[in-house]
């Protein structure tokens, strides 16, 4: 059959060595890999209501700073605070005092919002890589302003894209939450790494080997598809120099960084017809155990929602993945990008 | 304001000892919480190109048993391999060799499921109580004969209800995978438990008092809206007595509980407007260690979709949930089911 571009494969379960879980693959029998497309990305909002495009600066919480600093109307990138925002910056933290019994603790952190362009219709794709630089060098800075706060043990930075992928608004920006502690995906990420390290002598991200699962490579920064991706068609990018957090990039490494995430994006676009998707930065802790510094290093994932997440993935924690990371890596290695949108 | 039922309240920060993790509790300040409703429930197939109605038989894939045994055309429940397993039972299971490294082994298991009813419109909260009775004591059958494979490790069963609850098929039914590892979310919940026994000498579940968090009681069970709930008007059916496997319940206890599951769903129902939701049946591995037994306690979730997951979820393995659970309990309560109904 001329349809067939992979032969039948069997179901198999990879282990996620940096998460420590499991992934279940199954090919979806009845479709091809290159076949899968977004259905549709409904997007939450117009552009008549939208407090985040320019010249709508009073309708958004108060400013924390912009990009650049001394610009008035023709600001590039501005980080606000949320308005609605999941923990409270007027609250005063304690430490939860017992594991025993019902614990709750006041919602204290930080959550801002970095509005990536002024322009509604603009997508994070369409700046220049100079310009996703910025966006990354913006997240940068204000992860180190809230270092100061002792409080804060990890920022979590995420872009929703797309209504079913948690977006409210549909004017591009990303979200930062900080936390008074340590979110259990990050500890279990942070011990799986430890446990490689300890086994192996070497850092499990310093010590891959992309072969087949790779996609693209920069100066600093490698792309691939996980062996043993969450979700299809999902991407990892990976700085080549061992690394813990995020926040020790510089304008030349987020300036590669931005071209390589930018050609990501775009192929992700145009394969999967601009799917909905999620994009996050794995960082470590602020006050990290400095004997786990060998191990951890951190990564940006990009992670297309193509199907809903179901009862089965709520109550295992194992994803049902359609798409051998293999085909997908050949698939978006495959896809040509036109030099007029790099 | 008339309009406020509740005080604006702080955000908190909850720990859900069952599974070890921590809840963000986010007031949606704008919303009040009985006005929480499912904005729509698309439906993924309608009744002309449905294989599990009565007289489609021989379009799904083979059928396992059915209820009751003996019926010809005049069947109940029908439980059947599933046509696009996510896991083989065609496949031989080999224990993985290594943690270090890349992990695979061939995806090993069985993926059934259970039809709830021979009729396409028919949903679970739609058959009378001894109905969702013989449902259950059907995935309870069915478990124990998966019991008889010694790779078996741990059977999920999970329905899911509406498409963004990643149901695939209207018409009523569950699902069952039976996996040869313990899944990730299993072996968290179970060492949990185990901690708060060891500080406690108490089971969580036995020692759970749910005060102003009851929603309903009946002879064998209770339900409630659990202290650190992951979704908004979440709600959990326990089991009174300590009892570590679903599949130990008994006829009259499985009657009794498909009254309270009933009630459940019909109040959710009718409060959320039929929301995309997830049941999920939490048990413990066929061969768990012995010593697990006074910590480890069956239970039943019911999770309702009313907003999407997002990119901090994933990140984080933190949810926000907008609904304090005891103003969720307080409005579940309050819900009124007419008898005729029951």
């Amino acid at each position: 059959m001329a349809e067939a571009e992979t032969p039948n494969r069997s179901p198999e379960i990879r282990k996620d060595k940096i998460h420590n879980r499991w992934i279940l693959f199954s090919p979806a029998r009845s479709r091809r890999p290159s076949d899968f497309k977004a259905k549709s990305n409904p997007q939450p909002n117009n552009q008549t209501e939208c407090p985040f495009c320019a010249g709508h600066e009073h309708e958004c919480a108060p400013e924390i700073f912009r990009v650049p600093a001394d610009s008035t109307n023709d600001w590039k990138i501005r980080v606000i605070q949320n308005l609605y925002p999941a923990v409270s910056r007027e609250l005063d933290f304690q430490n939860p005092v017992s594991l025993v019994g019902d614990v709750a603790v006041s919602g204290f952190g930080f959550h801002d919002v970095v509005i990536e362009s002024p322009v509604h219709s603009v997508n994070l794709s369409d700046l220049s890589p100079a310009q996703v630089g910025e966006v990354l060098l913006a997240c940068k800075k204000r992860i180190e302003q809230l270092r100061s706060c002792d409080s804060i043990k990890y920022v979590q930075v995420f872009k929703n894209h797309g209504a079913s992928a948690g977006a409210s608004m549909s004017h591009s920006h990303s979200q930062m939450i900080a936390l008074p502690i340590v979110p259990p995906t990050v500890s279990a990420r942070l011990d799986s790494m430890m446990e490689y390290y300890k086994q192996t002598g070497k850092c499990s991200l310093c010590d891959i080997q992309p072969n087949e699962l790779l996609i693209a490579e920069s100066a600093h920064f490698i792309s691939l598809v996980p062996f043993a991706a969450t979700f299809a068609f999902e991407i990892w990018i990976i700085p080549r120099d061992h690394s813990s957090h995020f926040h020790e990039i510089d304008s030349e490494k987020a300036v590669d960084l931005g071209g390589l995430l930018k050609l990501m994006l775009l192929k992700m676009s145009l394969q999967l017809n601009n799917p909905p998707f999620n994009l996050l930065i794995h960082s470590s802790p602020y006050q990290d155990d400095p004997s786990n510094a060998p191990s951890t290093h951190w990564f940006l994932q990009i992670a297309p929602h193509l199907s809903g997440v179901g009862g089965f993935e709520i109550a295992t924690g194992c994803y049902i993945n359609p798409v051998f990371p293999e085909d997908a890596a050949k698939i978006l290695r495959d896809v040509r990008i036109s030099n007029n949108n790099i």
